[in-house]
């Protein structure tokens, strides 16, 4: 996944200290670096860590609490009244815990949130040794971090500079969406984001009814108002984005958005099919992401959005010839990291990268034979087939396992978790 | 799964030989059977056996050979020269192993097939220790395993009387569409499978082309022309079944065709999006179904064809509400088994049927926490997650290793043919 994009057989990698120092055939980079130790993976695909554009991560326990529901009910009736009433600095800390520990386990190196308490997100990603883009959420009504959007702004400005130096995170604000904030409370998440040089994440376009509601209240589309007021002035991770015209793809194209493609969520939610094929034909960077686990996919699972986001491409344009898997493959490498504004650094196995990277087993029964490595990893291997991962040049996960995580103990919290989100839900 | 839909916590199945003696409380069931050998699992999920209703087992070994292709393309250029030039008996021998491999260690327990050299398929399916409804394909052009559809019906006679007795296996015809086979060919399909009561396996509508193709030739749609021959006159498994309008699902609801809903393939081939939404509410059993891994999928994994069934339904009603774990689950069980026709035999956990179950490790990082037993399986589950399999009373899988085949025999086995297919495929 090198700009060449080279598929090297028999090939090596090499780390030192966070970085990838080379990249190339085995038998020369062993000439080149004698003195280095050695890591022998036969019967491997080593590929970059995969990147998940969108998340709510510490969602992880609430994993599958109301299914197959209308939105609205949804969110009015089990969301809003499990997060109200469980949603703690602890929660989101151990969620972030499971959460990371199962995007590890399935290749995921770097990930996006949108969540609250998002500074114990960020301590409990740091302690998994992962990679994120961390937004802190802003939104126009109370919730468990923040009582007014002024309070949500303050504390990410508290979270930038608390998470300034840190090399894993990204502190990001993210306004949760354009009809969940008034035009003052987006105006100044953008200032703020500017001022600091941070991302900024949203939702935007999930809806038919956020389409329609946005027009009917400012007589243009979500993507149109939310660029007249500014908002797209500087990095953007938008998420979702399927209701847009070709003006709104042109607009997103033209300010740089970065599109965060959540297929298992949209089609769960029933939300619709995004255009990702006219997104990516207008030159747009489209990542995928999982979405949070509530209700909406309900697991981190990269390697399955890839799979369904080809899939759902070629089913909705009637054409099996569109979004072939190299390109579902980059999604969710090299234009996963454009969205995040991390090209420079992750998204791709390149001397002077971050060394951020994933081994799959080549022999496992899914994965035999194999005639194209993009094949391979899109449509037939399964996150089991992770066996060993590095993030930042340190080894996270080996012969898949945690090695960072104690996975008894979190599942113990888990536990605890469930039983206090059952009973909070029985009580009227 | 049972006929109440018991969920059961802390609960036991007793099995005795083949079958399945009891199912209850685990408290209960020790008291009832007190001499019996325990086997305990605890954080896991008992769930029936999963059933395949459609699947080209030996296609295995052509595992991606060609993706995002079109039909034809995909067909003449890749499929047909592939298998001209290397499918033989030893072929679908290796490929059923590999094939069987796969569907036990990701909770597949009976699988539906239809392929050349059925009884080499069979032979590997027995050894395998798996259950199959195993269709001997007969088509209008000379194949790998039949010159003439003439010569694939005495083959097929035989393969009814070599496996008349063998337990696991129910031999069937498989006409392979429509449009392959003339009038004749098909009512001599039927004739011979009604005379050795046998299910006739078919491909019906599944490409837009096809049905127009039909319909421009016959005058009527795939499934009026075939009702008009007879062709439903008997047990019958159709897969795909797109391009079907309310007549013809009428027409399918009233002959009792058992569906295999293949949404992988559907949507990979760009195939169309089955009505699957209507055909359950017009009282048809559908099942779902992996197709073969050369293209269409590429795995066997039909957990996620169960979780993709619901997805799937959900967007294209653009209803969340539709198509919910539950029923997505009976899909793959006792839908499965009624499309099989096997129905009294297999499909659920209950006393007198075969003895086919699955264990889930229910503590995975992406099965906690679970607030449904249905949304856990359908929405999170992943076939790493299968730790036991037991098929016709036998344990075939413990700890997620297979304990009758040789797996790094078929590995290599796998590798040999991976070589000669690519050789095969550079002459011209």
């Amino acid at each position: 996944m090198d700009a060449q994009r080279r598929v090297i057989e028999d090939g090596a990698i090499v780390l030192e200290g966070s970085k990838i120092l080379a990249v190339g055939l085995r038998s020369e980079l062993e000439r080149q670096f004698k003195g280095a130790r050695k890591v022998l993976r036969a019967n491997s695909i080593l590929l970059p860590g995969l990147i998940n554009t969108h998340a709510h991560i510490p969602m992880s326990l609430l994993r599958g609490i109301a299914d197959d529901k209308r939105l609205q009910d949804w969110l009015e009736n089990y969301i809003f009244p499990a997060e109200g009433r469980n949603v703690t600095r602890e929660f989101c800390y151990w969620g972030t815990l499971l959460g990371c520990l199962e995007m590890m386990l399935s290749g995921t190196t770097t990930y996006t949130d949108m969540y609250y308490f998002e500074e114990e997100i960020a301590r409990a990603t740091v302690q998994a040794g992962m990679r994120g883009v961390l937004g802190q959420t802003v939104i126009g009504f109370p919730v468990a971090d923040a009582k007014t959007p002024v309070e949500a702004l303050a504390r990410t400005e508290a979270f930038f500079k608390q998470y300034s130096a840190e090399p894993l995170i990204t502190p990001a604000v993210a306004p949760h969406a354009l009809y969940t904030n008034s035009k003052e409370t987006l105006q100044a998440c953008r200032k703020l984001a500017n001022q600091y040089k941070r991302p900024l994440v949203i939702h935007v376009s999930e809806t038919k009814r956020e389409n329609d509601d946005m027009i009917a209240k400012y007589g243009k589309s979500p993507v149109q108002t939310l660029d007249d007021w500014g908002i797209f002035d500087g990095p953007t991770i938008a998420a979702h984005v399927i209701w847009v015209d070709d003006q709104d793809i042109a607009t997103l194209a033209r300010k740089r958005v970065g599109i965060a493609h959540c297929p298992s969520s949209n089609m769960k939610l029933a939300s619709g099919i995004a255009p990702v094929l006219k997104q990516l034909a207008a030159g747009l960077h489209v990542g995928v992401g999982t979405d949070g686990p509530a209700g909406s996919n309900n697991d981190f699972h990269l390697i399955e959005e890839m799979d369904l986001a080809a899939k759902l491409a070629k089913v909705h344009a009637m054409n099996p010839e569109v979004l072939p898997a190299k390109t579902a493959l980059e999604m969710a490498t090299v234009h996963g990291a454009a969205v995040l504004g991390m090209s420079e650094q992750i998204g791709s196995l390149e001397a002077g990268k971050l060394a951020d990277c994933v081994f799959l087993r080549s022999s496992s029964p899914n994965l035999i034979p194999s005639f194209d490595p993009y094949s391979s990893i899109v449509y037939a291997a399964k996150a089991a087939d992770v066996t060993d991962v590095y993030i930042h040049g340190e080894q996270v996960v080996a012969a898949g396992k945690s090695l960072k995580l104690d996975t008894q103990l979190i599942l113990k919290k888990v536990q605890d978790y469930q039983r206090q989100v059952v009973l909070s839900l029985s009580k009227k």
